[in-house]
């Protein structure tokens, strides 16, 4: 029985559920213990430390995300953003504001990603991601 | 009269003058328009804009120049955040939270610089360094 | 009324008209700022300096963008090095010379990129861009 | 006659024929010495060095182009991982490991692509390129 | 207790003790935590996978921390890599192919921090540090 | 006999004997065929190549090793553009305009390095290195 497993997983649930199921299901077939370490380590171990709420760890990560260019990652996190109750307008600064730090070319290219985002999000309708967590998430994703 | 430059100032003199004096010190004899720029494009366009907290946009800060592996910088802005209400626990969040993005190398030179800056603060008083804020920063720096 | 952004403006009308419109169409609905901020200080205060010509700024940027690998911006700026004097030929080696600094994948993705421009400007024709530049730029594109 | 380039060719045939032809033929319109000196320089030179066997340096490699994101060539590299002897289970191994080193979104993108790799090998059926080697390579693709 | 924890450590005692000593000391008193999960994450769940060979690993380390320039924890790793029995020479190509994928400069630091390494140890003779993993690591360094 | 090589060092002498000397002789004793391959694929083979000349190699180059943060490298470089024809004002106006694809942070450490090169010029005095290029370079280094 993995208690960072299932912590790590309810920390998620609180984010963006949709998002690490994605990700949980794309590793099963070629590494499903690395799955298993991103829910225990990321989201057990430090996304539930105290010290920083969970609404600045968000916007640490889109920071972090849009210096580095992991556009695939840094979708999954504005996703995650806006369910902890960043505002749009939060993100596109935080973007923003890495021109300064990474270059305008890595906030352009994180602008086109966020644009994506906040097109689905308009057309799945504003519904949050977390209503979904009513559905218990262990039965899904669980690890081997 | 550069009006950019004197709100890019201002905030700075919110953030940390004793870093940012040090800077456009150094680029007066070799690219003192570049020191210009950053007041007034940096501080005065970006750090000034309504829709994301200043707290928020350090830590932002301090985690993208942790991903990055920009250490002066990365210094220069944990006396930042310091001087605009971050806890030191809370640098140490977003550090220890970049192993997860940017690997265990990234937070780990980040932690060293930490470790300067807080040692270095503490050797010099808790006093912050917004006291100082009291003297006009314009008279000692100014643009060309 | 600003006269950076204008200056900026004119500045891009002699790179590539096209590019930068694509660009600033693409940020109008996320973050319509940031894209005045890329014609004000990029274009504006950076590439209207005097002491580099346009063409070794053009260089300069074609190289930064092949070793840090954004793609589309390097897209956007060999045209704008064709535009304002560069050969084909020219940005051919600054691309083969990132692989010493950057390595070959950096110089082979960017090579994917140049392939791309040379075949989408052959299929227009050999007509530049600039020619465009006759009507006024300013309608179509406004600060806030 | 280039030395370098026929000991080159030959390492590269006991590594993956199909996936350099590719590459070659790709730069054959734009830049075709540069194609010439991937094979001269880094199979000639390099890859023929004693020193390390040739399973250890793709080893060496999988892991390099997963830190750095350099995924195209990443994806080929797997595939010449798998040809001269790596197992799949070595070649996840190496990804997940970089999640400590450059970050968990390095991984989660080499994992991607292995999965392409992996499921474009079996669609083809397990036959290794290399059989393929038995059609000299020096006639469809030469230096100039 | 943690079991995580003392697998860490004894994988580590296999690597080099010395090391790993000194970043957990470094850490005690900023982020204790970390200095815990690089032992449990990085080589209680990571470094003790069977799979790959832990030469392997090292390899796969070198050449990542080369690319990335990360010089301090190459230099750690280098260390690790001769301890598990690496030859000089094969850290010397590994560090050489990067030239290829990361650039020369990114080869040329790593040689650097290589012959630094490699004078150290001459120095302080060419006892091997897992020598000293008689004595139990579990004293010195201990998790929170 | 190696032409490529000859080459290479002819070119070299053409930027900087002094710059390349030194690391020629830091590599001897730790791995001298690297050495070689740097000056006769760096040097005897791109920079040799026509369609470029040589101070538009040497801002591209500028500006890349700006962008990645290769410093050792810059200064290297800063010297080499320097003899090669570029003055001190477009190595600043190349770096300046890195911020804005780099990031500031780029920029600003780029500046501190060749504040040293230009100090260390300023004390020697202004001769070119190239002058000492009389003395022939094949003596003091050649491959084995």
């Amino acid at each position: 029985m993995s208690t960072r497993y299932e912590r790590g997983l309810a920390r998620l649930a609180e984010i963006d559920r949709i998002q690490i199921e994605r990700i949980l299901t794309s590793l099963e077939d070629i590494a499903p213990d690395f799955g298993r370490y991103l829910v225990e380590f990321a989201f057990g171990d430090i996304y539930t430390r105290p010290g920083l709420d969970l609404k600045s760890r968000e916007i640490a990560t889109v920071a972090a995300l849009t210096a580095l260019g992991a556009l695939p990652q840094l979708k999954a996190h504005i996703h995650g953003a806006l369910e902890v109750g960043c505002r749009r307008e939060e993100i596109v600064e935080v973007i923003m504001q890495m021109a300064v730090y990474a270059g305008f070319p890595a906030a352009l290219n994180a602008f086109t990603a966020a644009k994506e985002v906040f097109a689905e999000r308009s057309k799945r309708g504003t519904v949050s991601c977390r209503l979904n967590a009513a559905i218990p998430a262990s039965d899904s994703v669980s690890p081997t």
